[in-house]
């Protein structure tokens, strides 16, 4: 039986709870960085009845457990830190993403997690929707030819946001909190390597958050003159049926596919008109990092790819911020 | 009763063609290109039962007929000089887009149109279909509020092109020709003016058509940090149910419009779901240059809208050949 610890309530921590079972139990839960409640972790571990001690000090948490897991979603700006101090006690991570809100942060986390010899993956959980998953495997089976062009869209309702979303430093911004689940998608349908991006994000009708974007476009160059650009926002009506409008579509030269309103659609050669996609059923993206800790296959997120996608989201929020084409 | 003729036939001529009528009519035809043939432009008049005589050079057509209008559509390459011999001769000119293919060349002609006292526009007729005068309506009627993220997407089927489209100096290449429509949709709804431009395009998977792109993106930074982004191809499947896929997003503060499958789509706070709005009849661009030339109603695309998108086309153009982010 594996151990995890939780630390933070700030991201998806809902990943860990549903993906418990016998193989592995949640040992402690501790808040990860200033001013962070664990209310709604503990009402929702209550919910499951899943019991565990609460610690007012992770670092106590993490030497009084022991855990082969530590699973990090505290103030996105603290993540880099305590991941990075997790794996030099020996315990695998799984982050929330990004992984880091600097470059600097990133590049030292890089490091450490190349020497540690332990795990890593980060929460780009939406790789495992069913519609997700069916046009990956569509792709990959060359129904649309060689990827040409993608254009991703998250949108999502701006609701009421903790406080510490009004602070840079705290939250990283709109392009790697929101932005960076699509480009992760980019990655992952193209098998490509980002070359250059070219950004803008505007803070303007921000419903009084601080310094907090609400808009974003982002234009990446990857290899194989293969084109992806991004738009994300938080100005999805607040009456939507739903809280994201998640989508993407995929040019090739012998196809396109779409992924909108949860479905998958693939237009081709095979067919007059569009099909839509029959769904499988959705992975768990935290039951296959256990299944990596425990050497039985390897997770659907591999460090490698989470590192490129913060490092993206980061690249395009400087760009952004600078007003520059920066190059990778 | 005003005149026009009509120099090549390598466009929309068919604009023309529709909006006859005991107001105006075609008084001649020539090529105006090397190697144009008018057999396609020939077939429509007869079809429409309308006759005009052909001349073997334009200048002699012009010297001979001395028309109110000359509609100018031969080989993209030509038409700016053939627009600003026309505005110099006296002529009200009626262009294809892109009214240039070359930044030095729409100098050339904006200054010319501006001291000849004629009036000019340019065939972005795609404003007119009811879908996009429909979503046009809702946008200045405030439903989506102030425009903050556009998205616009131009989809053709590549089919086998005339053997100019082959040569740059001839076509002007993918952005210019097909992406132009959506250029101007992007200011059209905005009312914003362009800023700066990064782009790419690829000659990849052309089906042999020489040095023309097949697939482009292009990110716009305009003006109150509105973006605006662009995916072009010439992927869509041969056999669709149509020959273009022609869609735009747009992210208000107060709502999302969408153009998609030649309908309007409209998700704001006035109702739980997204409504389909009540699409008006289609517009029809030349008769509304005409209407502005007999002085009864301005033309419902403007000169300065066909130089600003023209311009803004090429400059995304030199924007994707060069891999620099240019500014306006």
């Amino acid at each position: 039986m594996l151990r995890v610890c939780i630390i933070g309530a700030s991201g998806h921590y809902r990943y860990v709870l549903e993906g418990l079972g016998p193989r592995i139990a949640v040992a402690g839960i501790a808040h990860g960085s200033e001013g962070e409640t664990l209310h709604q972790l503990q009402a929702h571990m209550q919910g499951r009845d899943i019991h565990a001690p609460r610690f007012d000090d992770w670092r106590h948490m993490l030497d009084t457990v022991q855990p082969d897991i530590v699973a990090v979603n505290c103030h996105f700006g603290d993540h880099a830190r305590i991941s990075q101090e997790c794996l030099l006690r020996g315990h695998h991570v799984f982050s929330e993403k990004p992984l880091a809100t600097t470059l600097d942060a990133l590049a030292e986390l890089r490091q450490t997690y190349a020497r540690s010899g332990k795990q890593l993956s980060a929460m780009f959980g939406i790789r495992g929707k069913p519609w997700f998953q069916a046009a990956h495997a569509a792709v990959q089976a060359g129904r649309i030819g060689n990827v040409r062009l993608m254009q991703a869209q998250k949108s999502y309702k701006l609701g009421a946001r903790p406080a510490f979303f009004s602070h840079r430093e705290q939250s990283g911004g709109l392009i790697p909190w929101v932005g960076s689940h699509a480009i992760d998608w980019l990655q992952w349908f193209s098998g490509a390597s980002f070359r250059s991006v070219s950004a803008q994000h505007s803070r303007a009708h921000n419903g009084g958050n601080g310094d907090l974007e609400v808009s974003a476009q982002c234009l990446f160059e990857m290899s194989d003159e293969i084109s992806a650009s991004l738009s994300i926002d938080y100005l999805r009506p607040a009456n939507a049926p739903s809280h994201d409008d998640d989508r993407i579509r995929i040019v090739g030269t012998r196809g396109i596919l779409e992924v909108r309103d949860q479905q998958a659609f693939l237009f081709n050669d095979e067919a007059a008109s569009a099909q839509t996609l029959a769904l499988p059923a959705e992975r768990a993206i935290f039951a296959s990092f256990v299944d990596q800790i425990r050497g039985s296959a390897p997770c659907m997120v591999r460090a490698e790819e989470a590192f490129a996608a913060t490092q993206a989201s980061l690249l395009a929020r400087e760009a952004a911020d600078s007003g520059n084409k920066l190059l990778f």
